[in-house]
């Protein structure tokens, strides 16, 4: 009978359609279809060295899987619920072709290690990707960077200006966000160039199968140590999900800004057109869809996350059904994280710097209050009590509407009289901003040798 | 131009269609085509019976309206990518149909009202559904309570023997979570049933609407008392991910209990072979797949609810793309729910209670110490005291391999002079569990009142 | 010996004193003291009434009892971690007041549902404490709401100007959420006003209990069907952290919007400097503290929700030690929320609200773009080509840098000959404020008749 | 006045205190004052070597410092609401003992690198403890894996009998996700060992400090790059509490078995008294109250982790006071982790194996059956068609009640010519471990060699 299941020698009654649905992972694990039959091809290929199986029935099998292949890469495959998922799919494809003799395909491995196996070949080509497009955003904010140098704009702590810095030294901070986030990946790749292949069911096996020629042949690093462990571990998934729910925080707070420097009030930023949409009502609008939308996904890849965490808890060993749930989750990850990655590097790399604007929002306002508490600490005045100074100065200004600088000599020195009319100088947000030397700092030296280090290790 | 967005005017330049394809939510918002239909139809039925649009034209919209929900019922509409998502495809296609006039739809309406007209609807039509398949549910332990009202088992607490219950007070433990569910569910309906249509973009219309007439058109109960709450609210979607939340931790619980009692170990249960799989490599294997799947869906619908809460945090009013995020997770929830609850009924009403092993189970441990120790009690040893004296036997009975009722009325005496013949008669686990009149406790009677209620409860 | 568990009574060793250390809960469980207390009493009074005690036991227990709730109203108890829990605790101090008697007290009851019903009775007592402070806020913004009926401002979707719109509209759209969260809180009673009292450990009890009557003692409206279900059921626990999740959401949109309108860029609000900090190194700042602070509690909350999510999944019945994890997580919600909400409505009722800022922002944007294309519609116009029409004049505006309300007559007929003298009053933000007369909309007659519901909800 | 806040010099109108309690974070972060302590003593040592402060001024305060911390080691400091935090706090102290001196400490310096050095700090310094805890448990896991090289037991999929494995092999499985996890801190180290001190409120500072004297002073191998990443970055908390989910969920998987394999059904375990727990109403309960506490703490961690994403989720740059709350969920975890790890530890190293149980639980069940479809295959019947005939033969067995090594050979023969009466040997489950000799599998000199290579790694 054509829907037998493969497993369903002891079974008396099946299942219903409907059940078997529930059951099924083919509408989601056919992505895995490629990595599916390099696995099997990998396997075989083993079976034949060691001479598990013989040379006539391995290369029939060889050929098969060959010729699935073939068709899978032409889109000419159907598959079906009733074969559950992508591993009896293929199964059932190759018996249908080559007979009989497909059966012994799965001498010496189970579907928990090939499915863990898929898996980690999934990842494995993956996460370069994703890496690539961080690379190629960190490009994109490095020019932009060397081109925002001495551009002044106000710093923000608690959304209020704070001190004037260059939106150079802005964008070099997001640099080092993606290099962490790089690194995460980087190190992500470790847990999951392993190869579970030979794992069998939880135990291994007895035929003399050689784990690690099938792991050299699918490029994988290492073999997992013990074989209960190989069909149990998801740990190189969780890292997934946690490395892209931090890289996703890193966006959304990007986008957050960004959204705000668009607005009719900040006006710091323009975004082009192409990365803007319209209001179906509102005839005026250009709003910054993107980078809403970005900032919103992130809740999607936490949930991702949190769902896997939930999903694994108190999962006795070895394989459960329950690990079918690990999925979905990365697959969105990845469907959700390379074009996010790529609109964002668009979405900055062809946005309007507006410099006039941004240097005057640091002239019309009291971000140059620490500017003149640092003089006076210079002068000798112990910090605290300059801070205290300058905070009445602050006030007065504010009573009588003038900025710092628009204050006369005279009524500086009442405040302090260690205040001489060099302050003026100090209190310009560019001066403000050249001056902080300091290592890491905003101080143009700074950003730019910020910005040669990045290009060194960009290889730029 | 045929690609020229409908709100195109203000814009110079065209997104890449891969930009576009990520700004797209017609992958996922088709799903609401048949509610975008229907609310559409309000609207300009409104729009006619107010005079804001002529008869003419509205009946030409009408028209048009009904002859894509006809073609949509029969499969034949097809979505662009280019056209966005499902409101503008439809808007578009209406185009296509009846030319310019289709334009005059949009009067006194936005997409903001209209997306969450649409969720709104969609969850209205779900949440009925998932409350009648929990009835289902209700029933069939309602059934099984029935047939097992004297079918002793150990109660558990710490998945240790603590006192022998009956089986049937078990099920109805899980009667009342899921009584609890439904409450929830219909509490949810309350913040669902209101209609956003007419909330324009976020702050009403100037046009003379009638959102009465809408909203009674469509079934809702209520209006939206303030639009920039209309168009921003989603605490029904988050109610709907909390509630099914906590009735998937139900479910999971359920489930992790069968899966230990249709073990090797335990042998309470067997399931049919109809929801159960096999192994590819163990031909023993009879794995209670469907238990472990609902058990591990817990986490998917975990991480839509942490999704959406991540989603929604610090979004200002009133609609931000973000919120474009809102409804996969919800749609992949009833995805999940309503073939879960169908297959856990399936499962459990397929089920062979094995009485025997239960009943065996509690004759052969010392889930009657609490017995010795009320018997104790009742004769006037502090509760204490007798917990003490019973503990000191069960580890005696340990360490000589005897249950308490294998002792002799000798041996017990020594522990305390209280105990008489008649101890042993309380120390049978049937009489354990019948004598627990308590309100709500295992005693039959206690049981088949429960049983009664529910019955009441459920109109059988 | 002192530090014998008073269940030990077959173990052979014991535990070190950092193993007790990690397992006892009294650090985090004494909160419910009071509740733990109250539930003895209630249970010892039944004890009396039903003969299961003895007048003269049973009195000597409530004095016992009373004397401690004494004491621990004046600060006087000691609870120690050797005695692991609050209820062995108090236990054990009744135990050194009146002797072995005391022992009696544990008839026909557990700590299974001694705890629950703590739990119960705790949060019983706090529910209403949150529903009192949110309708404080909420009548903080109907004021707030009735002082600016018709205070203009920008309305704002995509963080970009949408329509102008009255900031009491504003105000009204919180008043709708906090109404939400108040109807959520109050179904959370529901299923927190129910005892488990009588529970006993899983399984009821064969003493004659009378649970009605310690219930009604307890001030519960009712009592759990079934035993099993009321020592294992924490979802009144799920629905507080889930609405407080959500509410907490809601406080975040409107910190987020707040800290916004506080900064240089908006101006729109000024905080009192009571709810403000400053910078221990810029003299100038004036942070939003308590806006950003309560927005970053929302994490805190979520992930308490998230917490007790996970701890429940797949836990068997009944009790397991794993839901003694369940009590802190709803304690420091408690913590957080009555505070929160208190300091949110201190920080709104003492803010300034700039009208003038609010208002010279409506008139120097596009936001009447939404009155032109309306008013062409009026006309005639299919909306669709009026929105057509409005965005390229607003597109001219942008490079001519002229708002629609400055374009000559002439130049606005060219794009419409529809257009005439009369336009020029529509494109005034107040006109287009008030004459969004649509039910729910920012019309001031709609603002006022919000308000007018929303004193009526109030009884104000 | 006492109370003024050191930062107060703009303001007119003060807090209520308990608005102030509410903003204020002294109640967790003086869990951070030891640092606090270093890292003001490498500031000023550093300020004094670069003549930025004068040696008198400066030995004034480092002299203050090193009373401080004295005092805070004896515990002699208090510590005050008033004062915020832990580094006002510490200043205000300071300042006591000192006078206005003090107030030249925070030249060049701000709250925002300060509690960013901390918490840096207090990570640094624990995040080796977690890994040592780990290693001891490996040693213990290595040491029962010796003891147990031989002792067989059922191997689980789906909590079914799959196939027979060895206990130590199981425990190596263990040993292996440990090892991950040690990985995942260790590189956790890398993000955490870099100091932000220096970058000040988030632009760096005009005063030549040497940013490199301070890390080296405090043991920091880098320094921040950039100042604005400096004050802003929490990936390595996020690290911290991903890496903590994980292994958590490690220990709650070992819990759940542990819990399972101790219960009346399994017996395989016995804890020691010491790592058990009594009932207050049953008498005979010994529960394994220490492994679900640890199981159960699974998602309190996982809470922390999903908390610090939301509050971090699309926050601008650079400090907001929504990042105080980036500290209690990570002192909670490592107050879970710490100890939870060694009574984890003590409970695995003091249990007792019952090997018997074990092994009789192999010789009544079918997981022999993979055994006889390898013999088949090994004959050259292909791999699924033997698995169908040892199926039937399940399937007989069930109904006959006949394990695989009870049926004659001329049943077996029966169902397969190919069945040799040398089949017996193959279907003893010592056999069926022994022989899986695949590299990783559970054959015993797989696992002997997964003993070694952990010894070598444990420098054992």
């Amino acid at each position: 009978m054509s829907t037998k299941k493969l497993w369903g020698g002891r079974f008396q009654e099946q299942a219903a359609a409907w059940v078997d649905a529930f059951g099924a992972s083919i509408s989601f694990d056919q992505l895995m279809a490629e990595e599916d039959i390099e696995g099997s091809l990998a396997h075989v290929k083993m079976l034949k060295a060691t001479g598990i199986l013989n040379a006539d029935d391995s290369d029939q099998i060889i050929a098969g899987l060959e010729g699935i292949q073939t068709d899978l890469e032409a889109g000419k495959l159907n598959f079906t619920v009733e074969n559950e998922d992508i591993h009896m799919n293929i199964e059932a494809i190759l018996t249908d072709r080559i007979g009989a003799v497909a059966g012994k395909l799965h001498t010496g491995r189970s579907r928990n290690d090939q499915v863990a196996t898929d898996f980690h070949l999934y990842l494995k080509k993956r996460l370069p990707k994703i890496i690539d497009e961080l690379t190629t955003i960190q490009k994109t904010l490095v020019k932009m960077a060397s081109e925002n140098v001495e551009t002044i704009m106000p710093g923000y702590t608690h959304l209020q200006h704070a001190q004037p810095i260059s939106y150079g030294h802005y964008l070099m901070a997001y640099y080092q966000m993606f290099k962490r986030d790089k690194e995460r990946f980087t190190f992500n790749e470790q847990h999951t160039d392993i190869s579970p292949l030979g794992a069998a069911a939880l135990a291994g096996t007895t035929f003399p199968i050689d784990r690690q020629m099938t792991a050299k042949t699918l490029g994988f690093s290492h073999v997992y140590a013990n074989s209960l462990d190989a069909v149990s571990d998801r740990d190189f998934a969780l890292e997934f999900l946690s490395n892209s729910s931090i890289m996703m925080m890193h966006l959304s707070r990007f986008c957050e800004e960004l959204s705000m420097w668009v607005s009719h009030e900040f006006q710091y930023l323009e975004l082009s057109d192409a990365y803007t949409t319209g209001s179906s009502i509102m005839p005026q609008k250009k709003n910054p869809d993107m980078a809403e939308l970005i900032r919103g996904k992130s809740g999607r890849v936490y949930g991702h996350l949190m769902g896997l965490l939930a999903t694994m808890k108190s999962l006795p060993l070895a394989y459960n059904k329950d690990l079918q749930e690990d999925k979905e989750g990365v697959f969105d990850t990845v469907k959700t994280l390379l074009p996010a990655l790529r609109v964002f590097n668009g979405m900055i790399s062809t946005l309007t710097v507006k410099k006039d604007n941004m240097q005057h929002a640091t002239e019309n306002d009291f971000s140059n209050a620490t500017e003149l508490a640092d003089y006076l600490a210079a002068k000798g005045v112990p910090f605290r009590e300059a801070h205290g100074i300058v905070g009445q100065l602050v006030l007065k200004g504010i009573q009588t509407h003038q900025n710092l600088q628009d204050m006369s000599l005279e009524d500086l020195k009442k405040a302090s009289p260690a205040i001489e009319a060099d302050v003026y100088n100090d209190l310009k947000s560019e001066v403000a901003v050249e001056r902080r030397h300091s290592e890491g700092g905003t101080g143009f030296d700074q950003v730019r040798h910020q910005i040669e280090v990045a290009k060194q290790e960009l290889n730029l």
